[in-house]
Parts: C-alpha cells; sequence; structure tokens
C-alpha cells in the first residue's frame, strides 16, 4: 500500500470507509448498478461470520434448507403491507429461454412468500410444528444509494423462517435468535450492540414486532445490524396456514423471521478499524497471525524461515489461522504497512537475532508502535501466547468499542439539546410516547431515526421529551447508515 | 410412509425417483417453471457435499468468492462460443426499481464473463498469477425438461475460475480438479466415476477441452456429475486479460473452469437407492445412524429411553452424526420403513431385552432383513462398532456400484450390437475416430451420446467401429440425463 493513500477516518470518514475497503481487496464495484465483487480477503471474512452463526443456528435446533431465487408476482401481493414496503425495490424477470413469460418473476427481495406457501402444504397437525427453518441465500433490492456491504443491489445473508403453535413461542423465538445475534455479535465480532424494538415507522413491512441489534459506527451513526421479526398470523391469514391442534381446532400457525447479512462485514469495518485501514476482530479474522521473517544477507535466509516454518507449524497446530509472507519482492516495513491495512490482529516478526536467541517478536494490531510489541517470546510458547492475545484484543477491541458507544450517548430532555446531540453525530437517549408522525417529524428534521427502544429499559416509565405523552420508554435515536 | 406408495425401480425407474425424493421429503416443485425447493433433508445432504468438496478446495490452495448474480448482457457477447452456447437458457432482468433497465442483465447461467471482467484488472505480472478462486453460488439456465436435482431451472454449485501464467500449469489444474472431483465422488459419494475427457460435441462453450466424472446410475444411464475445463486463453483474449512476465512480455494468462453442482444429489439418490427408498452412502448421510427406542408398557419406557440416551450420547461424541425417533405416534415398524425411506446407513433398535442386557441390535440399510442385523452389541463399543459398519457399508456400496458398472459396459465393435447394447440401457465402449457429424448421428439414431473418452486408456490406438479411421481411442458411449 503506498503511504496516504486513505484518508483519515476525521477528515473524511466515508472515504475512509470506502478506500480502506478496496485497499484492503475486501471488495470491488460491480458492472451493474449497486452490485458488489466480494473479493477473497473480505469474502473469507464473510465465511467466518457464517459458521459463528450457522453453528448458533444448529445449537437452537434450526436445520436449513433452499427456496426459489424466482418468486411468482402474485405472491407478494397476498400480504398487503409486505408488498407495499418491498415493490419499489423489486427487479423483474420477464424473459426467458428466449421467451416473455406469461407473468413476470421477482428475484426474491426476502423469502416469507415462497416459504409460507411451503409451510402452508407441510404444516397439517400440531406435530409438524414447530417448523424451524434458515436459508443461506442472495436476495435483490434495487436501491438507489448504494455504498458496498451496507446498502448493496445483491447482497447474502441468512433468513430464518419458523412456525409455531402459539403466540408465546413465537415471541420467545424471536427473542431468542435477537439473543442469538447480540451474542455473535459481541463474542464473535467484538461489536457492543444493543438489543432493542424497532418503533412502528421502522417496522419490517408484514411484522407485528420487529427487534433489532443496533451497533453504533466509528462516526457516531447508528448500523441496523441484525433483525428479528415476530410476524404474528399475517402471513399465516395471508398463505392459510393452519394445523389440527392438540385439542381438534383448525388454527392458524404464529410466524417469525430473522435475518443478518454481509452488511455485518461492513459493521465489523466500521466499528474497529483505524487510520492505517481495517482492524480484524481476532475470532472471526481470515489471518489471525501473520509471520513477517526478515533477513538481510543470503546467509541469514535459510534460518529464518526455517524458524519461519516451525512457528507457523505449532501456530497451525493450535487451530490458529496463520499465514506468513515470504515475498522477497517487498521491503518488511512495506509488509508491515501491508498488512497493518488488512488488520490481521498479531504480526510475528521473526530475524536472525530472533533466530539466535530462539524467540520471536509480537506486535498487536490494535495498538500501533513500540506499545503493542513484546520481544523475546519464546518459540515454546507462541501458540499459547498467541491465543491469549486473540482473547486479549478481542477483549480491549469490545472495551474500546463499548466505551466509544457510551461516550457518545447522550441523555436529552429537549428539543434543542436533542439537535445539537444530532448535529454532533451522537444518539439520544430519551423518554418518547411520541406519534409516528412526530417520530417522522424529527427525522425530517434532524435525519435522526429511532435506533431502537432498547429491552433493558427502567422499570418505571416517564414523560416523552418531544410530545409530553406520559409513559414513555427510553428510546435511541440516531443518524443511521 | 404408506406402503406401496413408490414404483419399483425396474416398473418404473423415473416414477420411482421422483416419488422417493418427495416422500422422503427432499425436494418439492417450485413455483416458477423447472425450479426446486431443497428441503431440509435434502439440503443436509447438499451441506456435507459442500463441506467435503470444500476442504478439498482449501487444501488445494483455493479461496472462495463471491461474485454478482447480474452480468451485463454485453459481457457474455465477449466471446463467441459462449454467447451461443448460454443465449437459449438466460433470464433477463429487465425491469428494477419501478423502472425500465437502459440494457437487460443475465441472471448467471455461469460466471466465466463477470469474473473474467474482474481478473481483467487484478492481474498486472506474473506476480499475481495463479489466481485460484472457487464461488459457492446459485445459477439459472432455463430449460426445457427438468427434473429436481438433475435438470432445474436454477440450481446451485460451486464454480472455480483459476488463470496461470502458463499452459501446462493450466492443463496440471484442469486435471487435478478433475481428480478432487474422482477423489469426492469415490471416497465420500461411493460412486465410481470414470475421469474423461468430453468430445468436441459435448464441450463447455468455450473450452479447448472439457474433462468430465462420468457415473452410471440405477437405470444404466449416465450422469456427468461435475466438469473440468481447459479454457486456453479464448477468456484471456475476449477480456483482455495480460500479465508482465518475468521476461518482460506481455502475455495472455491461460485459464481453466470446473463445476459441481446440486446435480450430485441426485446422482447419489440414482447410484445407491433400491425399492425401500434412499440409500445414503455414509460419509455423507445426514443422519448416519437412528435410534429406535421401543417399548410397550409404561415401564419399560423410563429405561430404554435412558440407554436410548446413553448410546446416542455416546456416539455423538465419537463425531457420528446421529438421531433417535422417540416419536410416540407411531409403531416400530412404521419408523422402521420411514428411516429406511430416508436412507439412513445404520438402525440402531433399543428394547427392554437390550437394557436387560446392556446390549443393542444394529441393522445396516444396505442388507435389508435379517441378514443385515446384528443382535447383543455391548453399549460400550456402540461407537467403535458404528463407525467400522459406517466404513464397510461405504466399501460395499462402492464395490455394490463398482460392481453393476462394470457389468453393464459392453465392448462392441459394430453398429448393430452397439444399438443392442444400447436399447438394452447399456454402455458401449468402443473405439472412436468418427467426426462430429457421426457423432451427431449416432445420437440421432440411438440417443446415445459420447459420455466421454477415460483417462485410463490402452497404449496402443485402434480402429474406429463406425468410420473405420485408424488411431481411434477408447470412448463409452450411453444414453445420457
Amino acid at each position: 500500500m503506498a503511504e496516504g493513500k486513505i484518508p483519515s477516518r476525521s477528515d473524511d470518514y466515508s472515504g475512509w470507509y470506502l478506500r480502506t475497503i478496496q485497499e484492503a481487496k475486501m471488495v470491488d464495484y460491480g458492472p451493474v448498478k449497486g452490485t458488489m465483487v466480494i473479493r477473497p480477503y473480505g469474502y473469507a471474512l464473510w465465511e467466518n461470520v457464517q459458521q459463528a452463526l450457522d453453528t448458533r443456528f444448529k445449537a437452537t435446533g434450526h436445520v436449513n434448507a433452499y427456496f426459489p431465487l424466482f418468486i411468482p408476482y402474485s405472491f407478494l401481493q397476498k400480504e398487503a403491507e409486505h408488498v407495499e414496503g418491498f415493490s419499489p425495490e423489486l427487479a423483474l424477470v420477464t424473459h426467458a429461454g428466449g421467451e416473455e413469460l406469461a407473468e413476470p418473476v421477482v428475484v426474491r427481495p426476502t423469502s416469507e412468500t415462497i416459504i409460507n406457501h411451503y409451510y402452508s402444504q407441510w404444516v397439517q397437525s400440531w406435530r409438524d410444528l414447530p417448523i424451524l427453518i434458515n436459508q443461506w441465500a442472495n436476495v435483490v433490492r434495487w436501491e438507489l444509494r448504494t455504498r458496498p456491504f451496507l446498502r448493496t443491489s445483491e447482497f447474502l445473508w441468512q433468513e430464518g423462517h419458523t412456525a409455531h403453535a402459539a403466540f408465546e413461542e413465537a415471541e420467545e423465538e424471536t427473542l431468542k435468535m435477537l439473543g442469538v445475534y447480540a451474542d455473535f455479535a459481541v463474542n464473535e465480532a467484538a461489536i457492543p450492540v444493543i438489543q432493542g424494538r424497532k418503533s412502528e415507522n421502522e417496522r419490517f413491512a408484514g411484522a407485528d414486532n420487529t427487534y433489532t441489534i443496533e451497533a453504533m459506527m466509528g462516526d457516531g451513526k447508528g448500523l441496523q445490524s441484525g433483525t428479528s421479526h415476530n410476524l404474528g398470523q399475517n402471513f399465516a391469514k395471508a398463505f392459510d396456514i393452519q394445523f389440527l391442534d392438540q385439542d381438534n381446532e383448525r388454527k392458524y400457525v404464529w410466524q417469525t423471521s430473522w435475518g443478518l447479512s454481509t452488511r455485518m462485514v461492513g459493521a465489523i469495518i466500521m466499528t474497529h478499524g483505524d487510520d492505517n485501514g481495517l482492524v480484524m476482530p481476532p475470532r472471526l479474522a481470515p489471518h489471525q497471525v501473520v509471520i513477517v521473517p526478515i533477513w538481510r544477507k543470503e546467509s541469514e535466509r535459510e534460518a529464518v524461515l526455517a524458524l519461519t516454518d516451525e512457528v507457523e507449524a505449532k501456530l497451525r497446530d493450535a487451530g490458529i489461522r496463520v499465514t506468513s509472507d515470504r515475498d522477497d519482492s517487498h521491503t518488511a516495513g512495506w509488509k508491515f504497512n501491508e498488512w497493518e491495512l488488512k488488520g490481521v490482529p498479531i504480526r510475528i516478526e521473526i530475524g536472525p537475532r530472533d533466530v539466535a536467541k530462539n524467540a520471536v517478536v509480537f506486535a498487536r494490531r490494535d495498538r500501533p508502535g513500540r506499545e503493542g510489541k513484546e520481544f523475546g517470546i519464546a518459540v515454546d510458547s507462541v501458540a499459547a501466547t498467541a491465543q491469549q492475545w486473540l482473547d486479549d484484543i478481542h477483549d480491549s477491541l469490545l472495551a474500546r468499542a463499548t466505551a466509544f458507544r457510551d461516550e457518545n450517548i447522550i441523555d436529552v430532555d429537549d428539543y434543542e439539546q436533542f439537535k445539537a446531540v444530532i448535529a454532533n453525530n451522537q444518539w439520544a437517549r430519551v423518554w418518547w410516547a411520541g406519534s409516528n408522525a412526530q417520530e417522522q417529524q424529527i427525522k425530517e428534521e434532524t435525519s435522526a431515526t429511532l435506533r431502537c427502544f432498547p429491552l433493558d429499559q427502567p422499570d418505571e416509565r416517564g414523560i416523552c421529551f418531544f410530545s409530553g405523552n406520559p409513559n414513555a420508554e427510553i428510546a435511541l435515536f440516531g443518524k443511521g447508515y
């Protein structure tokens, strides 16, 4: 990486993001409007996200399946709010196999309609419930303003779709999967998300309730990073999904859906990145450790590479994702910059003096310069030390992001202060019991949206800071992506 | 499963296939022509296929990435043979976001064009080579005649796309990945595929050479189960992918692509299935073992389920994929039929008498009735026995399929005999040096296609059985899916 290519975050946050992801070879722009190419380094991060989530889904009793990309347009029309919400963003296939189709088909923007078409056939009795299915898939939403990972015309995601015999079970599932997302975000991605409920204005089209994990990015903007919807019986009625219950009565099922997408890759980048580039959270990092062997004289080369082999093998055997950069066309300094740009949590340097001491140098990405370096790590202890450092870096990243978030959530009780906080790219924490129209008014006047009502609420209710209405809940407002 | 629902393979092979996959809940028909829903039991098999392949791809130095679903039509036109081959099958998006698009976009039928558009930007120097990228994705080909898994308008697959500095490297990669497919087929799916080269007529549109793994299904038809293409410099020239070589000259890269799809699920079903339903190859089976606890009196229930728990835990701890069927609404006999239909390799029966002896009963799916049953397996040895049985069942399935294949490949040296062999749903093994037109003539007259020229050839050449031309190679002809 050439010096100075990437703007600093304080000068130009958006420019920093866009240049960083391109220079680090995470992504490229697609040829069709708003699409993206996820390059191997970006995709490796997504694969680790997938694996961490998929393991959690299976541990909570879910199975994967795959439903078609193409949905008849008529399916979307069956649920009124759903079609209204998604119509403006649909991509339509009108011609196929050299002919015009009798009915255009929709490229799925989400799969509630096609999946529930099948659930209506698969569900007969209470014995068929619950259905706990997840799908890993690509979806298409034709967006006006796009940005790689954060909002793209095509993105990758998982979408869970469940059906239950009782309301309580569906609500429990909705919150359970929100908890799975939060656990993943905190313990894998080191992102201190806030679990909350969306307002009516911000709900998924067709849901009774939408829950969210909200994260604060490095510029203070909010990012909805995963959502879990209680769909009530809206789709059950639209698609006639009924079952014969144990009391011998026919009833509609209760449903949920929940999704998390490649947007999470953007969340990771914008939560942890710094002016030197990416900072990968250790548990999801494509490479957790990079070894940079250093030699000047050809006579040193062999011994340095032999020790590199040994250290690499020890780390790999311990289950640590390690790579080594043996390219002889670049200087060590160039390589340090490059791997910092790529955000690898730990760099190990091995030179002739290290060989002599049978020890190596560790440097951590999250603490630049001397402060983050430790010399003389014995070769025998490299794996244990690396594992300990990875845990420690995870904790440090999470603590740093949590502190940043908490410093930038400001308790507010009047609209003037609210505007100042939002103008300062912070979040306002308020008592809220305003109308949907008032929420919309605030959005138009300040660009702030109601990020969520945090699940963690005080015992008492308050007075709405805006409307003066009683019985208000705590809500977080901020600008969002 | 109700008795007699599924036709026998000898009466109606096609009916057997279609009913079996539906009754076993592998698949459902999609609402849009030729699409399919891969249900959890079918998808679990595909996930195991994916994992076995992905591990092999990464072990051979490949990385995953993701390229957009939507390809500008103009990209396809850049390679003349390619667009000619795929045009009749394309699905086109003409409207999106509420507007007509200026240029229609193609839903990818395969990704050579869009990937090579990027390779032309990513490749500058010999240091950027080789590029070894794989993609897991859905693709769309509008087919006239479809059948779940075997040929569908949308299917899931992986497609590898590589770029190399030299022809020899590309040819080596093409054959290496063919070998990876064959190793997977034989050692995971227990399918004795034949590695071979396709004829010019059967080549991928845009390739210099297409290699294939060919499998013989239970009805004697051939199934092309994975292909590996040497693309030469065709796409390199169409997309201008050049690099500065070590000798300081600009050169076009040499390329390969290779793909294996959900068709493999169909291959597994049709290779091993019998008149009782599916027979899952043990290493890919979603459930390797099913435990059926059996009790009559309520007083027996607790002890039987306690032993079921114990055995299930022992198997799970040994890394064996195990499930247990504790549903009390069905008889043991019903369950035996159901799990046979689903093809689970090993059934373990646990009843009160087993509890008394602290032992269980094993039954293997591939040998029906008493012959495949073993009584009195000590509880302490269930894991070791199950692992040994799984290996043994794998070997038996592979041996049975190999014997079936070899019995049905007939050496032929005149066209009358050829026609009789093909009419008998067998394959003809012949010396072949005919023209493309003669190959086409045979196809029209007999429905047989040239499955492949096996890589494993005799040392000498022969005389073509059809044209009488000298210098012929051994070729396999048969009807195909």
